[in-house]
């Protein structure tokens, strides 16, 4: 039922691969486990249980299937005593008490899902994610002086390449990889008991904050500050909102492509295999389904940042109502992975229209000047060089010719003109010499991004 | 790895069984292929195919397995020309042509959506609705007459009886079965082409829109009133609005429930099996989990009204933005159905604690009488009654007698107390008769939906 | 502060004009204070108050200013008191106590929005979106057989005509046009009391259900069915999914407008004064800044619906967390408004670019015909229709020739080439033909809206 | 029209004198100018212009007036080039040209935009919250050992104290405000033109890159890495998460006092002005409404989110559909900042009933020793303490005797018993002593946050 499932991410093999250790119900009921055996751990460290029930324990933790659990849930209804049920039967009578020992569920709960989606993050996540940047700056890079005309408001503005292009989600794609780095490595977890004030561990420790903090380095964690039944939620915000925010930055790149493929402008393509079919009536058609399918996914994810929002309300020492939802995070990190991973295969593969890209860009040609054209005016101390070149774009609509050769044959203009450089006069005359700075800080932004997420330029 | 899949609905097996022939991956493939038989059928009646072709069409898609389906697109990817395919392989040569003829992928696609959403409405949703509004019904007319103090901003207002608390439920979700019935009924379909102006089967059919409608009439359904490439998207955003804001009426039903339930209020509880554990260390607690879960799950879907919203913008005869995210909106019926599900169970075995709701309803009784009297002496002409009584209060407060007796001990006030009616000094001395109409609303709106919905009083 | 007040609403004279009487915080008093006369004049009419003390509660009200009312709530911080306070400062005492006479503060205050909502919308909403129709139904008609190419996935598909186009937006503006008026119609009052048993008014009256239904008649309004402190939500929430969704309809209008305008497609623009400045470097650009903003304005409101589902969430009979919330619904009103305003003024001057339409229609001409030439084939019983004309438009793609051509030449298909008739053949050779039903569709749903919301179509 | 400007914030004289420098229409004009006077500084120190023409034009730009530009924008139909006007016409002809030179609207709209809001996060947002966060600190060391009954599920758990409940809030505020200040400081501007690859001012200077630094530091600000016309969306969207995740804090820290005001908890309580009216028919009543207006204005603004998100959005080299969406940022920081300031307020006046804390404690204090008890029998080496104590609590619900009581009279439980030390007993037999680390955690957190946000303790 689920298209997650049977769609996005249940039948790609890689992905399955590569997220099942940390996204699964089994998943996360085998770091609950190791969170019960680190407790364990720590308890035999002080003396309070012997090494050996320690070491019972843990084993224990390793082997308990998780279709035992299910079948004990059902019938207590509680999976965290359910899971504790499971491992005492393992283990010998001296060992059972300290199976789960002066903690709460959620003490394991909330601690095994910082440490699960902090180690996704580390070993499935942040490596698809920078696939696809290193795609990206491959691309970048090919394409760094290939001019093509920039846009805004979909309209032509002034010249950029298609590189330079490609650089802007370079870089917002290395600086939110950044980002969720971050955020996953900040997740925290809490050993603090029933309503965070130590109640039960104090009992039995003289100083429960280092025994929360032991526990917790064994599963790579540190403390929430101060906690209540759960950590405090402001980090799993946190975290959701580093990927959701990325989530936009593929998103606007799919738009970007899109539109670049329409029928009229036609300067890139999704690699389209011989036996594919595009439209079942129109066969001749190439639609940019990979595109479309993560921008549709884009506004699946979006708004779950609302409930994210919402759970971090939570009444006195907590209410339950942040439970369920907890259970559908995975989702977004699935979600997101996908989108990365299919953006990595056509990205990968784009075909950019060289010839379609130039004729484009020629279009306006005779108009791009105008900038250049008022601003050099304006140097040379013309004191209204935008409105003169306004008026000289009304008549190059009229009659097609450059906008400079006006500005040349124009009798207020013509004095100023003459005083131009030739390099200047090449800038008026040729669209394709007037990019800025776009090949350097292309290069730029790939080193920058490549060094900082490892990635080989070769 | 959906939490939908493993815990929240693919576990329940009453669910699956009403469910499962409309929500899953294996039922969108059977309506489509309904409405590819049909469409088949309606060319035969007029003459374009044999009746033999329409009939070998018909039982080739009531064959089809998903299993194969699925093969073939993962071969061609484009899922709607591998089910052609997969219906053409079982066919003759002379009935092959006139399978998905003139038809483009989304005359089936969103047609097939209407129907079997129209379908899962009327033979699954309302009627696990309708199971919970039963169950409601029944508990308000048991309680009808139980005095319970009303609640506004958390404080004592003045009393109503539970049986009513529960009617404004009964009431609400009596109004929402019905707005999603008609929001059901109303989906359409269409059989217009690839973008919408009936190019394809105009070649063939004189009388284009007439072809429409009776091939969807086989579905049951009306057509969109014009359509692009695929049907107008508000029908869908009602629906789904219908959906979504009934989630809200059994959310508000959760919360109220909730805190009836706290330890301080303590007038109604979950019923617990005996050997269900509460939590793990705190082994006497009695959570309202079933109440949280259901709340959870409302976070959970309520944002994802704002996906169906953004779907309604599809640019120029429709992009492919809104293919994957619909995929997910049979989540939102399962997730909807699933909470009614447990609330009918959980609801049903509703326990009252008699003694505790007149305990509290006590707490405040000697204030209650504070509205009455104010009504009481204005209606006797007293020109500032509001006020008057105000300052009683204060008195009360401090020194906990009740406020008719300040009022009747007061020499401004009691002229005007000396001139009540007995039946009306029982009012104020007794907050159990303060309770207006809260009886006969009871009955009356229970009745109402009880009629309307076909729910058996006895 | 509020971009609303600056920019978007308050500096639109005929905006402010037309809704001023029902969204500001003058109107919101004016519509409380019109609730207590009405409910003055039905205690009146039953006795319990006299004829005389109505009426000059009913002058009294029509009288009381904004900001006294205002200066009272700042010393007695409660809005309703404060308003009966300055009422009753202007009648004699025997009249006093009947004010506000056993209403609560939300019998009033529900009652209000109701009514000014339902006011808001047939006086103001309604007429302001019928303008957009009639303008949307002048161009429709007006272009209804110019021919365009039809655009899915952002790529040609086969040829509409921009009436066609058109008319897609009238169909979907129509409809929520009429849900609008629906919803509007259907908002509720209530005069039930504190907390919706009648409690207070049944001390008075034998009949509190017909008092409320006459005191809410005088204001236009049925009842909520049941309501506790408040009306019940649904009524609202369907009002501002009306509303929220119709917004929707408007944005994808814009998008479609924003890429027609685009610079290599340059099927449509909006028009510009001469001293318009497009861009302030590039002089030359003509920015779709209208489209732009409305769509800007739509990402806002959007996401407000998310705050209407929750606050259908209420504890007990009533928490007072929809309060301050509550007080935002009407900006979504006026941002809708305005934006249909906007769209009205753009849409009424949109200039076709007839020549640029024709030519994108033409680059793609050649290949229109893969369409009906499958449909032709299969019709004169080709077994594999489509597979035959995927691999002609491979060959078409690599030399330009059309489509047909190469069916014409093509050994295997050129004895069904040879059976199509002449008109058939028409449609192959000449992509403008193959529009299908646009022409006839287009005036039928422009005539079809027209006449349902009284629009001359002279 | 606008419930911020008439009822939440433009009516609160404190606010206002603190935010205006930042979020008018009026500031953002004046930031505009801003970064046009400080270009014309840095084109003057490259000898680009002369120090005189710059230092006519900062004058300028620090005497035009909001009206005029409006009414130039009235004119001309574009901000930028309105404002540009205006400052031309109040300088010499010399200097005119290098008024905006190289320069395109958004680099002056987007750079105005963080540094206003950098700005107003240092001098007015972050200090508002300090006011908070020290009242916060200042209860919390008030209360840090009033024992109060910890809550989970709205049930009793097992204890605090109240000062510890208020740490929580203590911690979560004070950590986000230290998020806020990270955010609001990484805010970046642009200088790069019109679609950010410094195609303009790389025709005058060398160093387009080193020019935007100069210009930038101007403003107190670092340029995005890489933008388009506008700067990279990641920032602002990070900026704005920092609010709203802020505004789930102090919505949670209402939830919990709202509940904590309930008439049978009654353990806190807003401060009631003598004149103050609470309900206008229920005298008596004292709602939480500063509590729960902070609610409702936080389900207002928790959706904005996904306008932010929907905005890192935009095709190519940007589209303008940020624009207008834009405008209402501000809002969400008025919105969190008016809400922050009403609690200082009501936070600080807070009243807490001793009486009523240590009733409800009472309640159940015969079992809270349960999770005590299970943990000592555990640490005795009782094999299965959980199910044992579970069976207690089930008779002591029966018969009201504590749980300990149970468990020194039962056969199995006996011998352990006996083996308590005093200490330990103690625990058991009296609840007040279970609160673990409940007042050093106070102190702690309380000490931390009080030194890194400069808070005085005294």
């Amino acid at each position: 039922m689920s298209p997650l499932e049977f769609r996005y991410y249940g039948v790609n093999k890689r992905l399955i691969e590569r997220f099942s250790p940390y996204v699964t119900e089994r998943a996360r009921l085998g770091y609950e486990l190791r969170v019960e055996a680190a407790a364990a751990l720590v308890l035999a460290r002080r003396g309070i249980c012997s090494a050996a029930a320690a070491g019972e324990i843990a084993r224990a933790c390793a082997e308990v299937p998780a279709e035992e659990v299910a079948a004990e849930e059902a019938r207590i209804h509680h999976n965290i005593r359910a899971m504790v049920n499971c491992v005492q039967r393992r283990i010998g009578e001296h060992a059972r008490p300290f199976v789960h020992f002066t903690l709460t569920s959620f003490d394991v709960i909330d601690t095994a899902i910082a440490a699960r989606f902090k180690d996704c993050t580390r070993e499935a996540l942040v490596p698809t994610l920078i696939e696809l940047e290193a795609v990206l700056i491959g691309l970048a890079l090919r394409e760094k002086a290939r001019v093509q005309v920039g846009r805004t408001h979909g309209q032509h503005a002034v010249p950029i390449t298609f590189g330079f292009a490609v650089a802007q989600h370079v870089s917002r794609l290395g600086e939110r990889i950044e980002a969720i780095q971050r955020a996953g490595d900040n997740l925290r977890g809490k050993i603090s008991g029933a309503v965070g004030a130590y109640n039960a561990s104090s009992l039995l420790v003289a100083d429960p904050m280092a025994f929360e903090r032991e526990v917790l380095a064994e599963m790579g964690l540190l403390p929430s500050p101060l906690s209540t039944q759960v950590v405090a939620a402001e980090y799993i915000t946190d975290y959701m909102h580093s990927l959701i925010s990325c989530f936009s930055v593929l998103a606007d790149l799919c738009d970007d492509m899109r539109h670049l493929q329409r029928t009229e402008i036609a300067e890139v393509g999704e690699e389209f295999k011989p036996e594919q079919v595009g439209s079942s009536t129109m066969p001749h058609k190439r639609n940019p389904w990979n595109f479309e399918n993560v921008k549709s996914l884009y506004k699946v994810f979006v708004p779950r940042m609302v409930t994210v929002y919402l759970d971090q309300l939570s009444e006195h020492q907590r209410d339950l109502t942040n439970s369920a939802s907890n259970r559908f995070l995975p989702e977004v990190i699935v979600g997101l992975a996908g989108s990365a991973e299919r953006l990595t295969r056509v990205m990968g593969k784009l075909v950019v229209d060289e010839a379609n890209m130039a004729a484009n860009l020629q279009k306006t040609a005779g108009m791009v000047a105008a900038e250049p054209l008022y601003i050099l005016l304006a140097a040379l101390g013309h004191p209204d060089a935008h409105e003169a070149v306004r008026r000289l774009t009304l008549k190059a609509q009229v009659d097609g010719a450059p906008v400079w050769k006006h500005a040349a044959a124009d009798d207020e203009l013509a004095p100023y003109f003459a005083r131009l450089t030739a390099e200047q006069r090449r800038v008026l005359e040729e669209p394709r010499a007037y990019i800025g700075c776009a090949v350097e800080r292309t290069e730029a932004i790939c080193a920058e991004y490549a060094g900082k997420l490892g990635i080989s330029l070769a």
